[in-house]
């Protein structure tokens, strides 16, 4: 047998309380093939896709069109981009075999980021000032190539998701969309009640590209706009600490053990605009540069994910849960009646095979336990692996078709009809409960 | 400017239509800094994503559970599956920077497909034969490196994603399993319209592994299986044509050129278990090694995409449509309407910004065309764009609460309020039309 572990290299406080949760929820691994790189089993998976699709949802409504962009991109773009440059190491080299690539060029970047290539989609057309701001959004496998010593668990990585998105406008569309991802960004936050976090506003360095005014502008613009939506005294400034291309604005969240962690993200960017010759249509008719603006609610998939394992404890919220109930038939009699009970509460078998399942409908991950053990061991198991419900079915229930129905923190038993149990799920999840 | 084409490198009749469909609706392109790997455009990702999307909530259904893993694995992963030695020259090697791998091996494949990283999550944990059917579905981006002079579209690429399958079974579970697929195959064909597709039965070829028994019994699994979900006269036989790992069916769509595809494929595997050395714990208690089933029904998303762009013709059946409808004001005055109207429809904009929006509702894309145009014109950019409705609002509309909509097919007009029409687009959407 090949080694298997999972989440071995985990050493901070933070992440052993992940590792262990990760595996009694059996959520994720990782693996000698692939260090740094999380393989996300069926439980964790769905946990990743449900914030993958919060995520699209609430971005949707904020003007963000999603795009697909390749993984792979010649090192001429890493050239035109700076990173061949300036990253090179942390970046992994892809080659393909040499005799595939007509022109020659068989040498790839894996990308770190998804920024040049939403600035070669940018580039693909002309595009007028009124159709900007132009919103991307992209889900991408990013690949950085940190030393295998220092990876941990689902915070260091060399393999992770952003929810990531650029914002191309003009420079007088600036403050409004600053704006917006900072509502954005505390819409997100109230939800999963992540209330300890703080703004950090970073101003020019030393060393720096574009004009003196164009500064003074942009960090005009965010600093105004952070006092407008979050308030005066709640955003600090560090002195010099923005990225040379542009200002910036951090979000940081404090663990439960007092740690930071920065999380989201809004970048301006003068520069790549100007390398890679974006250019739109004015209302005068002449060509401009517009402003490109990087910024991540989540950041990290994989590190958010990890914060939200500490922040619950591991107990989520029923609408982010991969388990949210289990039923346990009383004895082998009423496994069928379990059976028929789990699928009229997940919605999920109520059709015909062979006909298609419609696409939008509450679905929910009830499964059955029907080993041969008592429902007290089996109960206390559930709890374990953070069933938000523990639904059991004996002879008064399956005559009555009802359940009697408790939850994962509280041993009160309540008698409901299916039915009653869907409903109330539904009324959950649409809560965000 | 860079120069970036709207897939420049399509040579076939298909392929030729799908590029002037593709770019007509701004679906897709490409860009030499990434040849063979698709950029998909808002409108093209919507599409793709409804794929996914549908193919997700059938294959739950029929017991597949996601996972998300690594794309990148050591070079001794690719030694182990058999790749490093046969398909090295297909494949893209990725490197990392050599002092940033401890144990000193920093070559990685890029991974062609997912079955090796299935392997090592299957071997992850003991498994008991009463986990087993152990299926595995897997979305990641899949790399081939194809010549760069064979790239065409959608359908020669060097990036792709497939509804990839893995199924771990017991040998005497292959039976209904493979039956369990084609039922899956016929049930998505047929939600497409797509009837004409023909299965083919390869058997044994001369170089192979696994004894002649072992063979003898699963072609006899496989034929008999389509004889009695397909029928007798339905499938063929390619003699000598399995893979030397096991026998296979493909599955192969005939477009409107009379030009096959293959599409689906469903394959038996005895040969990645014993690489792997999976086993899991069977009734006696005894380790048996599973027999790993690979399948797919679209097979590679993107060349599924442009065989239904050719099927369709472009015009996409709404529940597929990137843009269902364009809501046209009769002038400046009726635009705040028209807006009102999108927004009531689609779905979308209903709930405040600052509160979050609910995940399970049925969105529509639906447009306002607010540019200074006639009607007219505004209707007939609005049906080469591919819209399935075209809503006009001027002051007879305005007054009464209602639009007047047309389908993109049939010139008559229907005066409906936006609750029907948004309820006419939910029965549309839930069944497939
Ligand atoms: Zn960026
Ligand atoms: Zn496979």
């Amino acid at each position: 047998r090949r080694s298997t572990q999972l989440l071995i290299r985990c050493h901070s406080t933070t992440s052993t309380k992940n590792a262990s949760i990760g595996q009694r929820q059996q959520l994720f691994m990782v693996d000698e093939a692939s260090p740094g790189s999380v393989f996300f089993l069926p439980h964790g998976t769905r946990i990743f896709n449900k914030l993958v699709q919060f995520m699209k949802v609430q971005q949707a409504r904020y003007g963000f069109q999603e795009v697909i962009s390749p993984l792979i991109y010649k090192k001429a773009l890493w050239e035109t981009s700076g990173h061949w440059d300036k990253y090179k190491e942390d970046m992994f080299k892809v080659e393909g075999f040499e005799n595939n690539d007509c022109d020659g060029n068989h040498t790839y970047g894996l990308k770190p980021m998804n920024c040049p290539g939403h600035c070669v989609i940018f580039n693909s057309t002309l595009r007028s000032y009124q159709d900007l701001p132009v919103r991307m959004s992209d889900w991408s496998s990013l690949h950085r190539n940190e030393a295998s010593g220092g990876l941990t668990g689902l915070t260091r990585v060399r393999r992770f998701h952003q929810d990531d998105g650029h914002i191309f406008c003009t420079r007088q569309q600036v403050g409004e969309e600053i704006a917006k991802s900072l509502r954005l960004v505390k819409l997100v936050y109230g939800v999963f009640g992540m209330d300890n976090y703080r703004m950090t506003f970073s101003s020019r360095p030393d060393e720096h590209i574009g004009s003196e005014q164009e500064w003074d502008e942009a960090e005009h613009q965010l600093t105004s706009v952070l006092d407008e939506v979050v308030g005066k005294e709640n955003w600090n400034t560090r002195d010099k600490d923005g990225a040379f291309y542009g200002p910036k604005i951090d979000i940081l969240l404090k663990d439960n053990f007092g740690k930071e962690h920065q999380i989201g993200t809004i970048q301006l960017d003068f520069q790549l605009p100007a390398r890679f010759g974006l250019k739109y249509k004015g209302e005068d008719g002449e060509l401009h540069q517009p402003v490109m603006i990087h910024r991540a609610v989540f950041g990290s998939v994989e590190r958010f994910l990890a914060l939200l394992i500490d922040h619950f404890d591991g107990k989520w919220p029923f609408w982010l849960s991969p388990r949210h109930a289990v039923v346990i038939p009383v004895n082998e009699t009423h496994k069928e009646y379990a059976q028929k009970v789990a699928a009229s509460i997940s919605g999920e078998l109520l059709e015909a095979l062979d006909a298609p399942a419609i696409l939008e409908s509450h679905r929910f991950n009830v499964d059955v336990d029907n080993r041969s053990d008592t429902v007290g061991l089996k109960t206390r198991e559930a709890i374990v692996k953070g069933y938000n419900y523990i639904i059991i079915v004996g002879d008064k229930e399956a005559e009555a078709g009802k359940v009697a129905m408790r939850s994962r923190d509280n041993r009160k038993i309540e008698l409901l009809s299916p039915d009653e149990v869907r409903n109330m799920y539904i009324k959950l999840e649409e809560s965000f409960e």
